[in-house]
């Protein structure tokens, strides 16, 4: 049995989960769950895109088998006080601008696997560093449940699919795309053996320069620990976070060496 | 099948829960591993007693099907870098004077219930904090594991069994079963509508004129949620933790009103 776990507003990235788990695994659950302990409390809980109906026509024509679409009072009823905390990689990178972010990740897809007890679980390498915390804590915690990455599904022009894309405006949707084409630029580069550090400050800047209001990171890490990447032959990922009108767009993409 | 954590340094204590978990059910795994995650930098972690002969000549003279006694390496391998934090009950009482410990416990309770997924998991109510705390993480993060309580064994004069009781000189020995002696007599003073607060400082006086070095808390709380207790018809409890020569000992009783 394969558990995916969403905040719902599914797109076509979403849509690649269930067909991978529905390779993997003869029954598909998945779980639509906009979950406020991974919100900050200045963050996007109250905006997140909700679309239940239109959620579950796309989960009815993938054809998974269960959808658990609980409620907060149903995840963290009254007298709730225990939390899941990953030190090291979840306090940076995202973790460090968005304090208690995976905190609250780890708590709830705890919950979920241990609600469901899956054979394997499946997320999206979008949300990369979302996915090493997890494997980390799975681990850690002698989970029985194995997690399977997933590719980044991508627009046309690069664009990583994501439930925030809707937040853009048409001109910021037309600047979006740079993100993914300067860490793929930087990610090449390191590959071939470019100095890292400025050529994250190009990118960084590249990125600025398009229209992006901010830049919280971008950064190159060793694709499993998200130590600081050296030049190597070991697999790497470039990892970056950036604001664009009221949008935080992450993206990331492999180090091949 | 039935778990029973422990951290060796077996007594008739432990002995009760075996006995208690072969009743209940069909295999019984006990597990050995004196978790450093739970003892403070100053506490007893180095000096707690290990009897590793003579526990495996008790296990098996009480029939648990399976021993499971890793190595701090096994539990916590390089890398390691999750833990379970319970907010609230844990961060009073005896979490108020051993920083962190509760979460030890959580974490390497989670590890040892999710490596074992046994039915039922059985605690000692003489670490009665400890119990309140697992069944709130356990219902929490959703384990799928029942947690089954057993009350305290104790001595014939009533000091309850504990492996720290080895720490005691013959002379604190003979002082020892006033901790629970004074808890009785609180209990039942305030289940027979005793005013609460001189009823425990006459208790604390009580334990230190016995030759205790310190109190570091008598209280009575409700037995569900550990808050403060206030004359009810609810069931409550009164707990205590005192210093006897080198040993810290708790002990807690019902207020049965």
């Amino acid at each position: 049995m394969a558990l995916v776990p969403t905040m719902g507003a599914l797109h076509q990235g979403h849509m690649k989960l269930m067909e991978n788990a529905k390779k993997l695994a003869d029954r598909v659950i998945a779980t639509i769950f906009v979950n406020p302990k991974q919100f900050g409390p200045k963050e996007d809980l109250a905006a997140y895109p909700r679309r239940e109906s239109e959620d579950f026509e796309m989960l009815n024509a993938s054809g998974v088998h269960l959808l658990f679409a609980p409620s907060a009072e149903e995840m963290y009823p009254e007298g709730y006080a225990t939390s899941v905390h990953v030190g090291g990689i979840s306090t940076i990178l995202d973790g460090a601008h968005r304090t208690g972010h995976f905190d609250g990740v780890a708590t709830v897809v705890t919950k979920l696997m241990l609600q469901s007890l899956p054979d394997i679980a499946l997320f999206g390498e979008k949300d990369y560093q979302q996915l090493v915390t997890i494997r980390r804590f799975v681990a850690d915690l002698n989970i029985p449940v194995d997690v399977i990455g997933v590719p980044t599904v991508r627009e046309r022009d690069g664009l990583a699919m994501s439930s925030r894309n809707t937040y853009l405006t048409e001109e910021e949707r037309r600047a979006a795309p740079t993100l993914f084409a300067e860490i793929t630029k930087a990610a090449r580069e390191i590959a071939g053996g470019s100095e890292i550090v400025p050529t994250l400050q190009a990118a960084k800047e590249a990125i600025l320069n398009s229209g992006f209001k901010s830049v919280d990171y971008v950064e190159a890490r060793y694709a499993d620990t998200l130590n600081s990447y050296e030049n190597s032959n070991k697999p790497g990922r470039v990892l970056a976070a950036a604001h664009l009108g009221k949008a935080r767009l992450i993206d990331n993409v492999p180090i091949q060496p």
